[in-house]
């Protein structure tokens, strides 16, 4: 295990009255090991399958290689289509493991081609895709495991015409490979029917717990991204998150301390990365927590409205944005720090003899600048009695990466067993869904429709009309 | 006025019990008509100066107007060097009103220099900025109203000599300008002995409440956006908000119904635009919002520990991610959707013969879809009696964005007066600042970082250690 979980700020001992008693363990014990049994007997089953991804078969894996390493050949832009569980991902990744202005470095020094991840139905963003990639070298991921999200399948109607209208449609075909549920839905139907490649996401492998499958795997085979890396880092989280004790088990124990804060009524939980690597698992994050632990009833059926909102944060960033709140606001919020020890490259503050000012700053570096101030941070909130623990990676690489995505996947379903809800089901998005439907005039929704027409609405209550 | 506030689902004629009985406007017409009356009395007064900024002298305008001219035709990078209030207007603005891939795009469609705006000090961010501009054509601003700003100031140190190398002394002078406090601190002392073009932020004009200011204005003015419609649509917002009947005053309007909100037990406040072009119009709100209201005490002294944590949200991205939780957790959160009524392109989802399926999205265009999936999110919301209102944008133009701008930061100063803080100062971040300075050994802080260093931690509560 490479990941530290520095939680101090967490406890009595750092911030007084305001933090968790020592005494915690000891009277949560059975609690805590209840979850860790109930989580860790159910890996592979049910829902629960993503627990097996990091241990990918030699000829899955060795085929998702293979395909990457052509496509990187001959594409110049990659794009995957895709949202929520199916964008969030491949996009942490890359940003933490890609240059930082990967798209903007010429082919010659990007060495794999320009990414897109398009998450949204924006008609101005699909516009502008199509302003900055030639479809000729373009090659496309339709990523939707239901088969059947209706953002993702009206990107791929858009860009199989714009495709067929550029390459043929013959040539056409061969642009587009589908991540998907094998033999179900109509994305599967269509990708068969089409010839299109395939790639299967398991039946049990939730899609903001699919990183690690072929949801996320193909996109960093193409890109180029240590995927081998990946995977070990994350089985290194998959052993951790076996261990009975829970002060060695770290994925358990800020699952523990979280539900803890909740119940001292913290609804708010910030993610701060003090790296710029880092932002986009920020986003990773709080799909996993929220649409996880957001839920109205409880495995009894009793009503619960249960959840702890995440909120983004970003290091050295937002403390000229959200600091003021966090240190003196409401006692409402705990603060998860991901902390970088060692940065990839140094960045020396200039020593300009011609300025006669900031001596402090003259030949120190940004990495001594940013670590200071993520220190003074976290002795701010402390000093404030904010509750707060730090992620410590020792640096940002494919298997702290995994290891990290595999904490995170590891403290949810610890810390929804805790609460005793259903981690892995979403139903709170279907009454959005229908009624999508119903006001694009699907067949089937008339009566929904009827109803969402019925809402009460009145102009008393707009203002500016 | 062209913004338009429905706050239909904020009230109990919608959302049933969980909402806002239409008797609270009678109820709080004084602390209405008392905040109202506080904040326009301080028009252009103390920390109310940013009321101005719609009101800029002809003469500063077409100073700002030229030399944004002047650098557009000379740069083919521009790059802004500031954190928090100095940072957040510009990434807002540019990526509302200028192409959403602005700096992929080939020179001449560009038809403006690549824009850069550094608000971290993230060595790897640093470095992959070089890899990316040439010194040679690349044009810097760097902004603090302080010209104290350590993150600031690092980054000019780093540039100012890699400027001087690329392009030697002389002409490094002409690649610089800085936008600052005029007479004042170490960025102005620096400015004059070296000759850069100065800019000056008025004294009442506070960070997050700058971006109308000359600190947003040189920036838009370079990558040639409409700074007059801005302005226009600034003081639009800057009429309605003197309007006396609540009803009719967008910004007073909302403020009074977020801050009732916070009373009914609402510490979370979601900023959700349904367009890509508005996502970083969150970050901006975020500020304002979190370090204008997020307070320890009121103006009487009294410790209250107030503030409602905003929290950023894009749709219809995040129905993937964030609805499951607002529509069956907690009810702590009232959601602040920013609904775009025309988009400034068309996307027909293309009825293809060949794929037997998805007969609802055929010949649809993605801005039916977006606009569906918006209607049919606000009626999950309102279903599931959850408190949301809506801001409508007939279009996202300059006049639009700036009248947006101006209604965020009047809300903002009236729902502070409602809450009898000071709207304008952020105590709180002085501790961080302090344990920085004592981090980096500056002198007179020996102090402090013998405090910081005296800090309870234990081994004992760090996991894989």
């Amino acid at each position: 295990m490479k990941l530290k979980v520095d939680y101090n700020n967490m406890m009595k001992s750092s911030i007084g009255s305001k933090g968790i008693d020592d005494g915690f363990f000891a009277d949560s014990a059975k609690a805590i090991d209840d979850a860790r049994e109930k989580v860790n007997s159910s890996r592979g089953k049910g829902w629960q399958e993503w627990c097996e991804s990091p241990y990918i078969s030699k000829s899955e894996l060795d085929d998702i290689l293979s395909y990457g390493e052509q496509v990187r050949s001959k594409a110049d832009s990659y794009v995957v289509l895709g949202i929520g569980g199916s964008a969030l991902g491949a996009i942490a990744v890359n940003n933490a493991l890609l240059h930082l202005r990967h798209n903007e470095l010429p082919s010659d020094k990007r060495k794999a081609p320009k990414i897109y991840v398009e998450d949204n139905v924006d008609p101005e963003r699909m516009n502008a895709l199509f302003d900055v990639i030639d479809m000729k070298t373009a090659y496309f991921n339709v990523i939707t495991k239901s088969g059947e999200t209706s953002e993702t399948l009206s990107q791929f109607l858009i860009i199989y015409d714009a495709l067929k209208k550029a390459v043929g449609a013959k040539e056409a075909k061969e642009h587009i490979a589908v991540t998907t549920t094998i033999g179900k839905g109509t994305l599967y139907d269509v990708a068969v029917k089409e010839g299109f490649k395939i790639f299967g996401v398991g039946k049990g492998v939730g899609g903001r717990f699919s990183v690690l499958s072929p949801v996320g795997l193909v996109p960093f085979a193409v890109l180029g991204i240590d995927v081998k890396g990946l995977l070990k880092g994350a089985a290194s989280a998959s052993d951790s998150a076996l261990e009975k004790d829970v002060k060695k088990n770290p994925a358990l124990l800020s699952a523990a301390l979280l539900v803890e804060s909740m119940k001292m009524g913290c609804n708010i939980n910030v993610m701060m990365p003090y790296a710029d690597s880092l932002r986009y698992m920020s986003d990773f994050y709080c799909q996993l927590w929220a649409e996880s632990l957001g839920k109205a009833v409880d495995n009894d059926g009793k009503t619960v409205n249960v959840g702890q909102t995440p909120a983004k944060s970003l290091g050295v960033t937002d403390q000229h944005s959200q600091v003021q709140l966090y240190t003196e606001g409401p006692f409402d919020k705990v603060v998860t720090f991901l902390a970088v020890e060692k940065y990839r490259n140094k960045c020396v503050i200039s020593d300009l003899k011609e300025i006669d000012a900031c001596d402090f700053l003259k030949g120190n570096t940004m990495n001594t600048l940013i670590s200071a101030e993520f220190e003074a941070t976290r002795y701010a909130l402390m000093k404030a009695n904010r509750l707060n623990f730090t992620v410590v990676l020792e640096e940002v690489n494919a298997e702290t990466v995994g290891e990290l995505l595999g904490y995170f996947m590891y403290q949810t379903a610890f810390a929804g067993a805790m609460l005793n809800i259903d981690t892995f089901n979403q139903p709170g998005v279907e009454e959005g869904k229908k009624a999508t439907f119903a006001m694009l005039g699907r067949k089937g929704y008339e009566a929904k429709l009827a109803e969402v027409k019925a809402a009460p609405h009145t102009d008393k209550y707009v203002c500016g009309k």
